[in-house]
């Protein structure tokens, strides 16, 4: 990517629950507020395809299509800002989700944690290791690769639990750039550690696997009543109270300011009894929530409204995603058979020009090398620790601010001025 | 299927090669003909998704569908008449893959016979036994079984070593069926045994891989030397001749009347010398695919009227495609959010009937069985041979013809008359 171009960020949610307060301010706020960053273009999408993998009730999952989709624009996710859109509007992701299938080496998928963690599951169990497995599980690495490089994202913000699916997007992007030309962009993972994690009532980590959520936009009173049902010592009122794992100090802290916070921290060690500081923690919530919750209530009252507004979101995106498309059925074969004539011409002029290719190495540093029209080997970069960086030593080479010299090596029996005709040939292309 | 719906046989040939001989008289010959009969609908389609398998060559898998296409249309294959696609151009090919990924397990393909023999194979290399296994590979039977059920297809004329993948596509049908109700037809594989294999031009059966083969298309002059280039004994001319084991022989048999073939025959017994032999079979076979070379030609020369023909073709196709794949989804839960209230409603109303399962079972047979609105067992019927069997003894059973007895055997602490009332309340409905 040029410097000037934005950074593609690129976030799914599968449609098979109804997001909580954990899912609020781990996911959902931050981003939200990252759709606002100048220098950027964000992607959001109901990854609907997903759910089926692990849900066959079909009404759940269109229910929670039906409430993600609300929750994401009731905190404030502007769909004119944004790509905002339902995975299974955009038809091109099965046919890309198809043509990577064919790129990607079966081993690659047997080393996917969530397979993995199955047939470790089976084998504790002693029954056949993919007892219980369906191909959709198996496949799901596949799946999120079409997702991300549908849309050329370079940025895909995940928790370091989802690392590994990223990298094999990654992975597969190459070989497919590998087989058939650089058509696809290699995403990275942005991992952000600073957003905490948020204990549930029973002060793990809040989860639906553990029953101890609170819903982000149930009724006000049912709110209240979660909060009361949060896990406390037994000190009593007057008594001072501790803030290291306090689960209701910690979700305190998620919803207010620096300064309000010390009051609760102050309040504490002054023996604020624990109705008080849930009171406090609920009027807290529901002041940032409460006209959130009644911007959700009328957007589920209304699916047709957000049924217009995700099919207006799937033109917006496909309008990116069927020209890739496009170009990656032509490059694979899939083609128009009467535009083979003027095909195999354009592909003859281009041929005669040298081309760069970016790549990995299994050192984990990215290069690049400059081949000549013939696929002869020209200059080879030193490694570099980011894509990016490989790319912007590229970009100074073609204006002339890179030298050979460590970063740049000449092939054998190539000159400099073999190198410096071979970039003019591309700039003046 | 009713019995007076016509049956739908499928057929679909993988675009990585060029059709010989041996692929005229053995699939496309007999399919064309097949196309004709009456009380069948027939669908042949250019197999360019699964073309990408085995084939990173963009250039072949295009030539190759624009040879294949035109071999179909030059043979006698009457678009108007049948449905005549290209793979890739049905758009939710791709997106039934997926959902049927979702429904398969990955035991399944554990199990599948093209994925085996590359294990085995690197077994006995004693490498790592997903090595050059790549997902798509994998993934073939689903693909298989999305074309498949993609047009409710009842019959899919394969070669005994195809069998396999249609008791997958089977299989497949079943699950979903099972999760999410009766939408998707179980096919059957048919196969022709009496469609001989045509011997190459070394007397083993005609294969690229074996090097032996007569191109079907190929320039006239090209014809005559393959055919001179048969393998025969070193009989001198005026020597008798044997028929048995003469691929010469085999091959004029499969062009020839039988009145011609015994003519041949008896040249045999006479001494004809191999060279006139030679002739006579270049006559035979040159009478019969001259006219359709010619027709050939044409259309390989004019690709853009084939791709207008695929190009109909595939709209004929997605006008059956589109709907069930509109109903599929709104099986799994990928609704419009806005039909909701109205979706709900039609299964409230439908949900008050009981319905009857059509299935099969592990011992091969296939079963029907009756249940109530609650999913309570009503009926169970005996296992039938087949699915058309099952499907007639529904039929019977609605029209009062099929009582209970040795077929059909009510559940525990249902009557016969409470049997009576669900029929009717189902043909009321």
């Amino acid at each position: 990517m040029s410097p000037t171009e934005p950074v593609r960020f690129l976030t799914g949610i599968t449609t098979t629950g109804t997001p909580h307060l954990g899912n609020y301010v781990g996911a959902l706020r931050p981003a939200v507020e990252a759709s606002r960053r100048p220098g950027t273009e964000n992607f959001y999408f109901l990854a609907d395809y997903h759910a089926l993998i692990k849900c066959d009730e079909p009404a759940r999952v269109q229910r929670s299509t039906l409430e993600i989709a609300a929750c994401w624009l009731a905190i404030g996710l502007d769909p004119e800002q944004v790509f905002f859109y339902r995975q299974s509007d955009i038809r091109e992701i099965t046919e890309l989700t198809w043509l990577l299938t064919c790129v990607t080496g079966k081993g690659l998928l047997n080393r996917a944690h969530a397979y993995k963690a199955q047939v470790d599951k089976n084998a504790a169990a002693a029954v056949d290791p993919d007892s219980e497995v369906t191909a959709g599980l198996f496949m799901y690495p596949v799946l999120m690769a079409a997702d991300i490089l549908m849309f050329k994202a370079h940025k895909i913000p995940v928790g370091r639990d989802q690392v590994q699916h990223i990298e094999m997007a990654r992975d597969i992007a190459s070989s497919f750039n590998h087989l058939y030309g650089e058509h696809l962009v290699l995403p990275e993972a942005a991992i952000d550690d600073s957003v905490a994690l948020l204990p549930g009532t029973d002060g793990r980590k809040m989860s639906k696997s553990y029953d101890n959520v609170i819903a982000l936009f149930a009724p006000r009173e049912q709110l209240r009543r979660q909060i009361a049902g949060i896990v406390t010592d037994s000190s009593a009122p007057g008594e001072p109270k501790r803030v290291e794992g306090s689960a209701l100090f910690q979700i305190y802290e998620a919803f207010a300011s620096r300064e309000d916070t010390d009051k609760l921290r102050h309040a504490y060690a002054d023996g604020i009894s624990w109705a008080d500081a849930k009171q406090m923690l609920f009027e807290h919530i529901d002041g940032e929530i409460g006209p959130m919750r009644e911007r959700y209530d009328a957007l589920v009252g209304n699916p047709a409204e957000i049924e217009r507004i995700l099919l207006r979101g799937a033109d917006k995106a496909r309008a990116l995603a069927a020209p890739l498309m496009a170009e990656l059925k032509d490059a694979v074969g899939l083609r128009n058979l009467a535009s083979q004539a003027k095909a195999a011409k354009k592909k003859s002029a281009k041929a005669a020009l040298p081309s760069f290719k970016q790549y990995r190495e299994s050192d984990g540093l990215h290069y690049f090398k400059l081949v000549d029209a013939g696929g002869r080997l020209l200059a080879q970069s030193a490694g570099f620790a980011s894509p990016q960086e490989a790319g912007r030593a590229v970009a100074q080479l073609k204006q002339g601010e890179l030298a050979v010299g460590p970063a740049l090596q000449l092939a054998g029996g190539v000159s400099r001025e073999d190198l410096e005709s071979a970039i003019a040939a591309l700039l003046n292309a």
